[in-house]
C-alpha cells in the first residue's frame, strides 16, 4: 500500500531536497539513492532503506520495470513506500536519468578495521578529489577492475554525495570504501608492508614501466593540486602518464582509470 | 579600452546566455569560450575571436593573471572587449572554475578532406556520446595519448557546445576533430584500409590482447546503447574492457581511456 504524495510543499519531498546538503545527511545519518541499479546495489549491500518514493510513470518509461518492482517487494514491511507525481519526482531525483525510484537510506559506515584484502592486494587511494562525478566514475572504475579497496582521504566530498553514488552506479555500497584521513590510510598501508606508488605529472616513471604486480597502494590527487607532500614522501615509486599534446593532464578519473586497470593488465598477463 | 558592462539587461549579456543553445550557436556560427586555457588553445588555432568579456576580480583571484593580459593583448584591434562584474561573469560563465575571460568566437568547421594523419595513425570514431562532459574529457584523453584524428558521429552532442569546449580544455581547437556521419567516417576509413576496432561489452577479446599497433581506428559508441550494427559490421576485430565487479561498464570517458592509452602503451614498447 502506497501513501500517495502529490503536493511539492509536502514535508517528506522537503525533507528530501534538504537531504542534499551534506550537513543534513551528517546530522541524520541519512542518504539519497537515486535510480535502480543503485537502490538494488545499496540493497545488496544491506543497506537499511527508511523510505522509497515511487514515480509509476517513470518507472514505466524506463527500461526495467520489473526490477522496480522487485525492489519495492523487498521493502514491502520495511520502509514506507511513497508514490509520486512526475513533477515531483523531477523536483526530488537528480541527474539526467530519472528512473521513477529514489530511497532515504541510513548511512552505513565502513571503517579500515574491517577491511578484508586478497593476497596480492590491490589499493586505492584518492587523495581530496572534489567533484562528485569524478569520485563516483572512479569508485565505478575500481569495482570494474576488482580492486580491492578504496580508501578516500581528507574528503572534501562527501562519500554519501547523491551525485556520487548515482556516478559509482551504487557500487559505493558493494565494494569497500572508506573515508579516513591519510595518517589513518598510511598506517593501514605500513602496517601490512603495501607499496604505495604515487601519480603525479613530474615523475620520470611512466606507469606502464613500474610493477604493479605485486602488493600496491595507488595514490591520486586532487584535480588541480596534484598529491600533497605527506603522500610524495611515503610513495616508494612516482609514476606519470605519458602526455603527447597541448593539456598537461587528463581528467583525474581517466588518469585513475589507466593506473587501475594497468594492475589489472600486469596481473593477468 | 574596455567598454564597461554594468547591467545584466545589456544586450551583449542577453546574447551570451543565448549562444548556450545549439539552434543559436548553429544559426550564428558563433561559439563560447570560457577559460584561460581554453581560449589561449583557441587562439593557437587561429578561431577568429569577435568579442572578449573580462572580469578584472576574478581575472586576479585565478593563478594565471599574466594569461589573461596576455590574451587581452592579443585580442587588441581585433575583439570588442568588455569589462563585466563579477555577478555579470556569474551569470555568463559556466562550469566550476570562474577564471574571469569569456569570449565569443567563430565556429571554424573542420571537414575530412583537410585531415592530416602520421606515417602509422590511430583516431577515434566516437559515436553519438550524449554528454558534453564526457565528450570533453575524451577530446582531452585523445590529446594526452597523441591520437592523430578524432571522427565524431551521429553528434547528438554539438562539439562546439560550451561543455565540450570546456571539458576538453581547449583541445578541440587544437586537434583535428572533426563532426561528420558515420558512412563518411568509414568511407575515410576503407579509403586508407584503417582497419576498425570495435569496443563492445558482449566482445570475447580483451582490449589488451589485440594488435593496436599498426594504424587502427578505435570506435567507441554511446553511454547507454554502445555502438550501432553499421560499426559492428565494418568492424574487423571487438575488444572489451574487462569487469572484475558488479557495474557491467566504465564511465565512456574512461573505457575510451583505456583503449587509447592501450594503443600508445603498444607503440611505445
Amino acid at each position: 500500500m502506497r501513501a500517495k504524495i502529490t503536493s511539492v510543499s509536502n514535508p517528506r519531498i522537503k525533507q528530501l531536497v534538504r537531504l542534499r546538503k551534506r550537513s543534513q545527511r551528517d546530522a541524520l545519518q541519512l542518504i539519497l539513492i537515486d535510480g535502480i541499479r543503485e537502490l538494488q546495489r545499496a540493497l545488496d549491500a544491506q543497506v537499511v532503506i527508511k523510505e522509497l518514493f515511487v514515480c509509476p510513470e517513470l518507472v514505466q518509461d524506463y527500461q526495467e520495470p520489473e526490477t522496480a518492482a522487485l525492489i519495492e517487494k523487498q521493502l514491502k514491511d520495511k520502509a514506507v513506500v511513497y508514490e509520486v507525481t512526475e513533477s515531483i519526482f523531477n523536483k526530488i531525483g537528480f541527474g539526467e536519468r530519472k528512473e521513477g525510484v529514489l530511497a532515504v537510506g541510513e548511512i552505513k559506515k565502513k571503517d579500515l578495521a574491517q577491511v578484508e584484502l586478497s593476497k596480492n592486494p590491490c589499493i586505492l587511494v584518492v587523495e581530496d578529489v572534489e567533484k562528485p562525478g569524478n569520485l563516483g566514475a572512479i569508485l565505478r572504475t575500481c569495482d570494474g577492475a576488482g580492486i580491492d579497496a578504496v580508501f578516500i582521504c581528507q574528503n572534501r566530498t562527501d562519500i554519501y554525495n547523491p551525485n556520487v553514488i548515482r556516478a559509482s552506479l551504487g557500487t559505493v555500497f558493494t565494494n569497500q570504501v572508506i573515508a579516513c584521513t591519510n595518517t589513518e590510510a598510511q598506517d593501514f598501508l605500513q602496517d601490512r608492508q603495501i607499496r604505495v606508488v604515487a601519480a603525479t605529472p613530474e615523475a620520470e616513471c611512466i606507469y606502464t614501466k613500474v610493477n604493479l604486480k605485486d602488493p600496491v597502494a595507488v595514490v591520486v590527487g586532487r584535480e588541480d593540486k596534484g598529491l600533497s607532500e605527506q603522500w610524495m614522501k611515503i610513495a616508494s615509486e612516482h609514476v606519470r602518464i605519458p602526455m603527447k599534446g597541448q593539456a598537461d593532464s587528463l581528467n583525474v578519473s581517466v588518469s585513475t582509470g589507466l593506473l587501475l586497470y594497468e594492475t589489472l593488465r600486469q596481473r593477468e598477463n
